[in-house]
């Protein structure tokens, strides 16, 4: 199961509407196949797996790391597959609450006759598959909030210089973080600031991750890298309906894809917004601040995990700050956060947290 | 070596102005005596030992961390204890650059037919005793600042709420970091806001450090925790020549020591602070903040190391700066730490930091 959820995470960032899977068929202790969700979310694991294994997998076990679908979409059921292939036994991680399935998966398996083990691994396979599950308990994706900070939680000087705040080795895992991730997001201001292009660099080709800027006035540069590159890569703008109707049009005629959500004098609502991205299919977000949105999705309890990069050096207050003012007065009323990993990289620290 | 290093640890912070030192005196492959300098510097490491030791010592080696002292001081030299022991060997960490020292150690005990070698683990040893030979080498102690902040290097809510930011886990090893200074040092700010004891507590009866409030004008509560026990534990306050006279009589009139400093408008120069409080013994001093006074070592490149807790929260740019301003415009002005060690201590994430 270990290997399927490893597996499995090769896919992600590149599944999305559908979660990434993994899938090893074990017959007499030898691992005869192996698979994963393709990118474009199909060909789902089981079939890739069960292919490789051929004749191998009559009698076998088949270790999957989500409850396999028992529906017929663009693909046939992985049930079916599984029954034909002749395979003994299917253990499972987590199952699959997407009412299509929610079930049908484990039943129709059992149907035929295969025994049904389920819950092995299971955290761990929650945690892989956080964004395409929690996409359907609460219709948003997962957000992973990146912040890259001296020790005293600054991202540049009071004159706006922040090049480089962390060294080589954060920035190359921060492109390694985005291609797991479907969507990168920043805000306005990050853009105007940085014009960053917001794409994986330096990792071979492959899909990249749809860029979402999250602007209320849509007050963005049009000669910038992201204005240039929209027709290439997907470029998705969240905005009020307020916002003017030549800019609108103005990015419409680029190539973005404009998402209007309601706004009051707080700033756009960010809960709505994430809604608006889950119900485009995003499962997993990874947002790289500016300091206001960090701010806001922060308050709103919206920031399900963070990343942050702390280097070795101290900027003082009049520095910027990595996360903009919250109006939190007492301290209860603190988002918070338990540590789940730290590690060193390069010479900078990352600092995993997973909301409490 | 590695046993005698982590002896002489244990005299850290009791041993001021002396070095804490660690002895191990193996026979045939067995210890047959440990030793350590004891709290208030005396009896050394090695007499110890070799107490311990008895008769086995003869012909036996000893692993010493600093080159014994060849000194009539308040004790007699370690050199001659360890020729009368008639040990055959003495291995030696790092030399003491101690002027009454500086070699001679070395050169007694091959002079009396003693074979010695230095170097062994010499860099743990120098990190270990950096207090004691720094404040040789450039006449002050080592400072170690620490700094407990929520992920955005806030150490209060806007409105003053700063218990508890980290947890119980990190609250009770910053006693144990007191424990192996010689000093905690404060900004009189943190006095005024906080009212703190600066005491080790919790870890069992001992000798409290030294406390260190820095305080240009002493506008200190004479009415606070610290008045109170000014004559129980030892309270030196760092001011400016131009205090108030009323103020300094007062705080003398307490108990306190008092050591006047030259400022500017940018404030008191902590160099010559620290310089100092070199000339009065200190060796390690244990900087607990505030964000001022923080800022002004760090800008003047005084902090050595840095002990970063870090919690889970956010609290925003509203809220109190962990370090104050420090007017850097490029980045390059910074000052820049590299990455010790890390570590999860209780809920937080604890980075220990050494200057570049």
């Amino acid at each position: 199961m270990r290997t399927a959820l490893s597996l499995g995470r090769r896919g992600q960032g590149q599944t999305w509407p559908n979660p990434a899977v993994g899938c090893v068929i074990v017959a007499r202790g030898h691992v005869v196949g192996r698979g994963w969700t393709q990118p474009g979310g199909r060909p789902h694991a089981e079939p890739q797996a069960l292919a490789r294994a051929g004749d191998a997998a009559r009698g076998a076990t088949a270790y999957v790391t989500l409850e396999p679908c028992a529906h017929h979409g663009l693909t046939p059921p992985c049930t079916d597959a599984l029954v034909a292939s002749g395979v003994a036994r299917v253990v499972i991680a987590c199952g699959d609450p997407d009412p299509r399935v929610a079930g049908r998966g484990i039943a129709a398996l059992r149907h035929a006759g295969i025994t049904v083990d389920i819950g092995t691994l299971r955290d761990e396979a929650e945690r892989d598959l956080a964004g395409f599950l929690g996409r359907i308990h609460r219709g948003r994706p997962e957000v992973l909030l990146k912040l890259a900070m001296s020790v005293d939680g600054r991202i540049a000087t009071s004159s706006g210089q922040s090049r480089w705040i962390t060294g080589p080795g954060a920035r190359r895992m921060v492109h390694a973080m985005r291609a797991r991730h479907d969507a990168v997001m920043v805000g306005g201001g990050t853009v105007r600031a940085d014009d960053p292009m917001l794409t994986v660099r330096g990792l071979g080709a492959r899909q990249q991750p749809v860029r979402v800027v999250v602007s209320r006035h849509l007050n963005l540069p049009l000669d910038g890298a992201l204005a240039r590159s929209a027709g290439d890569v997907p470029l998705w703008l969240i905005h009020a309906a307020d916002a003017p109707d030549a800019a609108i049009a103005a990015w419409k005629g680029r190539g973005a894809h404009l998402i209007a959500c309601p706004a009051d004098r707080a700033g756009l609502d960010m809960g709505a917004a994430l809604q608006a991205l889950g119900a485009a299919g995003l499962t997993r977000v990874f947002c790289e601040g500016g300091g206001a949105l960090a701010a806001s999705l922060l308050k709103a309890q919206l920031a399900d995990r963070l990343a942050i990069f702390g280097a070795g050096l101290a900027l003082g207050a009049d520095a910027r700050a990595g996360i903009a003012e919250m109006g939190i007065d007492d301290l209860t009323a603190a988002p918070r956060y338990q540590l789940e990993e730290m590690r060193a990289v390069g010479g900078d620290a990352l600092m995993l947290w997973r909301r409490r």
